[in-house]
């Protein structure tokens, strides 16, 4: 059977074409993106343009990665665009400047119950089993371990990253280059952590509890889709 | 404050001891295994008297890794034994020798949804979403990738691995060191992938579909605890 007995006879309805530019998390910058974003346009545009010359309708052209979504300057022939992990953002995107440190959304809050003070590491009860596995800033330029370390209303605490995750315990030590101070943190004290992968750290929880703009306001709970 | 003194009037009531023998899941072979639960004994049942000999109540001695539950001669003075992943075992458990790869009762079925025959590749649809980022096999003398591949059955492929995951996406390929022949896996076959670490996997989904003894017998879906 050939490709375009396939695409019209098989059994399924041609909706269109879709990408997703993987390579442009490996780029740093706006102008990169903006490249990457360029690539991944005329990639789909192209093949879309394609299966219309061979007599098959493409009603939609899809692209969508992080980094491009907030980078192109054209998207001419794009019917839709897929925006990643915009609504929280993370450290791996902080790490190729889509957004600052400051723009992450989502954080786990999490109880120090303990400390190692001849290795220098505070213990907390949010380990990987909270943060996820993923490492996706080991391979970036800075290497935040598992998690930027922030005090309970989310203010970097400057010098402190999760530099080890068991199932359920953190360690939060200093960066390896930090040379300044690091503020004694009791037993007792929540923090929040800053994930390197949205994705990944949403997914081991089952929702969200979402802070009101307003102080005196009530903390919702928003439960999470998932699984397949 | 003295140590007696948090212990009997620091607000919280003195339950026992407890460890964990994380140490064992560095040793292999059940011979090892044992005196690493000889150790965690000495240990809590030490720490015990030690409490008792300053009048304290101490009614749990708790001791537990998967390792040391299965190999442990001697458990006198302990009070609880936490038996870690045995309802399920799994890759990282196999490669230290405390159960058969075909102990393991935890796979995620998956779908071939494609193939990059030039890279010898193999993809379906269960990336680290669905295995979960546990590499815990990478350090042992065998490593397993993300997964040993199975048939629908639960039957492993000789040869077959799941080398790389992304999000959504596994890649299924031969073993570095496999040099005999790999059966065709067309797209739409259904396979079992035996993960690295249960609790990781596990806790990936909301659920476990059970097989049933019988082949003609229901599907059963359990719900899964989870969260904190």
């Amino acid at each position: 059977m050939d490709v375009g007995r396939i695409l019209t006879q098989g059994g399924a309805a041609l909706r269109g074409v879709l990408c997703h530019a993987g390579g442009s998390y490996g780029a740093v910058g706006v102008v990169a993106h903006a490249k990457c974003a360029e690539q991944e346009r005329l990639a789909v545009v192209n093949a879309a343009e394609a299966l219309r010359g061979a007599g098959l309708q493409c009603p939609v052209v899809s692209v969508g990665s992080t980094p491009t979504a907030h980078a192109a300057q054209d998207l001419t022939g794009v019917t839709e665009m897929r925006a990643g992990v915009y609504v929280f953002f993370d450290l791996v995107m902080a790490g190729i400047e889509v957004c600052c440190i400051d723009d992450i959304a989502l954080s786990v809050l999490t109880t120090v119950i303990g400390h190692q003070s001849t290795r220098g590491w505070i213990i907390c009860d949010a380990g990987w089993m909270a943060m996820s596995r993923d490492r996706g800033t080991a391979a970036q330029d800075v290497d935040q371990g598992y998690g930027i370390v922030c005090d309970s209303a989310g203010v970097p605490i400057p010098g402190l990253i999760m530099v080890q995750a068991n199932q359920e315990h953190g360690v939060i030590a200093r960066r390896p280059d930090f040379k300044g101070a690091v503020p004694a943190i009791p037993v007792g004290t929540q923090l929040r952590i800053l994930p390197n992968h949205a994705c990944a750290t949403a997914a081991q929880h089952s929702g969200y509890h979402v802070i009101p703009e307003k102080p005196e306001a009530t903390l919702m709970n928003w439960p999470r889709f998932g699984g397949w």
